[in-house]
């Protein structure tokens, strides 16, 4: 199961197996069934997780008890609550599995360790970063240019196999729509 | 002006005069004024920019020419059309001074160089990138979970001075509302 992880980092830099050796004994293996939490709101997080097998829903929860999807992760998707995870503060978003999920994960001072030790890992980091921002910036524009019909079309053309995998209503609570809205909106 | 550099890269990681020297080397200092274009759509774009003094306003312009505000940046901010620039393909985006605007100009290959050079900088601009994702992060929930009333609210606590020097017409192109919505929102 590592063997994803060396194909998805040397998709930005080359390892050698002496290399790639002392960056999986960073990681550990982890499996969880559908609707179970690898994070919960108020948690202290641990890890930092690299998506194997699966699917992931971040949420955010409002004051209403509404939940707000941030983000989705399947396979070669990095996801957690980063915020809490950098800061060591506690949670404010949840991690739950909407399909049985593999990853492995990354604690904070091994995240730090790959980084201090080798600085391929640190330039990989650096570029996940950088365009998971692009991605963040993207997903703001189409909210202030687009109206929700179109802002579901963007989605179906960026990730048709995320609309296949995803119920409905987790689409709705992503696209910031009502579930009603959504019927409307998709065939 | 590179001190303003020195003391923000240092927030993150410690710079010898040494290191320092070696850093501010690959920067080239440039004065915009006010209306003045960094960068306009459909530009290669040379540069990423630190913000030493004033403002700048970061614009997707739809294909009725409305413009919608995708950031702004002031002092010790950094900001491009970062795609543009990693990717090296024609701008998307334009930036454009709010106030006459003093900045640092960081070419790719100087970007890298720096990267490559001095592990140091590559850890700063993680890190810079780690938060960057994170703000943007921050925002979609703001979108996700908050009507105009609510995001007008939450800027307002989180960037008073930015209220203080921005036109409520580009606020308003930054919120996602009309100008009319802002004005019965905004005393």
């Amino acid at each position: 199961m590592h063997d994803k992880l060396r194909e998805h980092i040397e998709k930005i830099v080359p390892l050698t197996d002496k290399e790639f050796a002392f960056v999986s004994d960073h990681f550990s293996y982890k499996k969880y069934r559908k609707h179970q939490f690898l994070i919960q709101e108020g948690d202290t997080v641990k890890y930092h997780y690299f998506v194997l097998s699966g699917l992931l829903k971040l949420v955010y929860t409002d004051d209403t008890a509404k939940q707000h999807i941030v983000s989705f992760a399947m396979e070669d998707w990095w996801e957690s609550d980063f915020y809490a995870y950098y800061t060591q503060t506690p949670a404010t978003l949840s991690l739950e599995c909407v399909e049985d999920t593999e990853v492995l994960c990354l604690l904070l001072e091994d995240y730090k360790k790959l980084c201090d030790g080798l600085q391929k890992m640190e330039r990989f980091f650096l570029e996940k970063a950088n365009f998971g921002f692009l991605g963040a910036q993207r997903r703001i524009i189409s909210w202030l240019t687009s109206n929700a019909k179109e802002r579901y079309e963007q989605l179906l053309k960026q990730s048709p196999s995320l609309i296949q995998r995803v119920p409905k209503s987790l689409l709705a609570a992503y696209l910031g729509v009502s579930r009603e809205t959504l019927s409307r909106l998709s065939p």
